[in-house]
């Protein structure tokens, strides 16, 4: 049986990436995409783990090979999901959680691909623009322009097939973590040999 | 926002009925469907809790009125379920739990009632026939008629849209509440008014 894709999108600071990564703690056969990007690896983070950092002269190749599913430039850095790595994992039949922005969320829903599409929303602008300023890194400048990109982003939310109110983790993750569960047990990841055969569906007694 | 029905389905003894009891013990905003039926009360069921019981003439009355958006004869009774009540709760946006054969579900799915629609499996064909052999109430001939059923039943799990194995009951109960509360999450349930208010999505500044 096949994994299934999910695609998680949220404006900056919707606490959708710690999400995404407790999820692929707490639960089995589903993994984290690890996107390709060119931004500077910030403190803490490992290449091969948290992404895989690479200059834009390699991305761009990488983009004119047709190696990335979805690619974007969010806040003047690239961002992409290798296509080769995301069908062999799911092949192997586990599930993969795609954090990415809308716009690649909206070139995987233009090529059609079957993927589940969930859109991580903050409990307030009050609480989006808190958790914005509280991440010291980033200058009063990116802040600004990231609340204004949140507030479009937040726009595409009707787009998604699911919508998860990020206000208590706790409680998100039990939500996100619901999706996940009935995907798995919809009628389309059904294993129809193993009911056939434990049920007899096509023998002759019980 | 209305809430939403769940057609629950599956052969007598899949546990199909402590798993929807539970599931409304555990969750909020949900509640179980009480049927009409023509069978006779088991030991400790309560009428008005468990089933309205009612003689075979007035729930032909009741058919002749219209008064069930479905109905059904199963092992010799007839089960129907009142579509005044379902549509009242649904629309206070109170989740019905409807524990019906597959019969039932049929008219259901027929009538194009949106409803997502589960059906429950045992994990065995051998667990089934024990399960229904340990409830003293039964006949085996009675046993014997409904293993027959059964499989028949089963047949029919392809026009469900979630299939869950009951092997234990924690596990299906958790599997159980998260379709539903995916169902919650939903894009079709979400509340667009309160998004739209909280970020402003037409206002004018952040």
């Amino acid at each position: 049986m096949k994994g299934s894709i999910f695609i998680v999108s949220a404006p900056s600071g919707a606490g959708k990436t710690t999400l995404c990564k407790r999820l692929t703690e707490v639960m089995p056969r589903i993994v984290h995409s690890i996107s390709y990007t060119t931004r500077q690896a910030r403190e803490g983070e490992v290449d091969g783990r948290d992404y895989f950092f690479v200059d834009e002269s390699r991305f761009m190749k990488m983009v004119g090979a047709g190696e990335f599913l979805e690619w974007a430039e969010v806040h003047g850095n690239l961002y992409g999901t290798s296509r080769t790595r995301l069908f062999e994992t799911v092949q192997e039949g586990i599930d993969v959680i795609l954090d990415i922005d809308t716009q690649g969320a909206a070139q995987i829903r233009q090529k059609g691909i079957d993927a589940t599409f969930i859109f991580v929303l903050p409990p307030s602008m009050d609480i989006l623009k808190e958790r914005l300023s509280s991440r010291r890194t980033d200058s009063e400048d990116v802040i600004a322009r990231r609340l204004e990109k949140a507030r479009e982003e937040i726009g595409d939310y009707r787009l998604y097939d699911y919508v998860i109110v990020n206000d208590r983790l706790d409680v998100a993750l039990n939500e996100l973590g619901s999706v996940v569960l009935s995907k798995r047990l919809h009628i389309s990841r059904v294993d129809h040999g193993w009911i056939k055969e434990t049920f007899g569906l096509e023998g002759d007694a019980l």
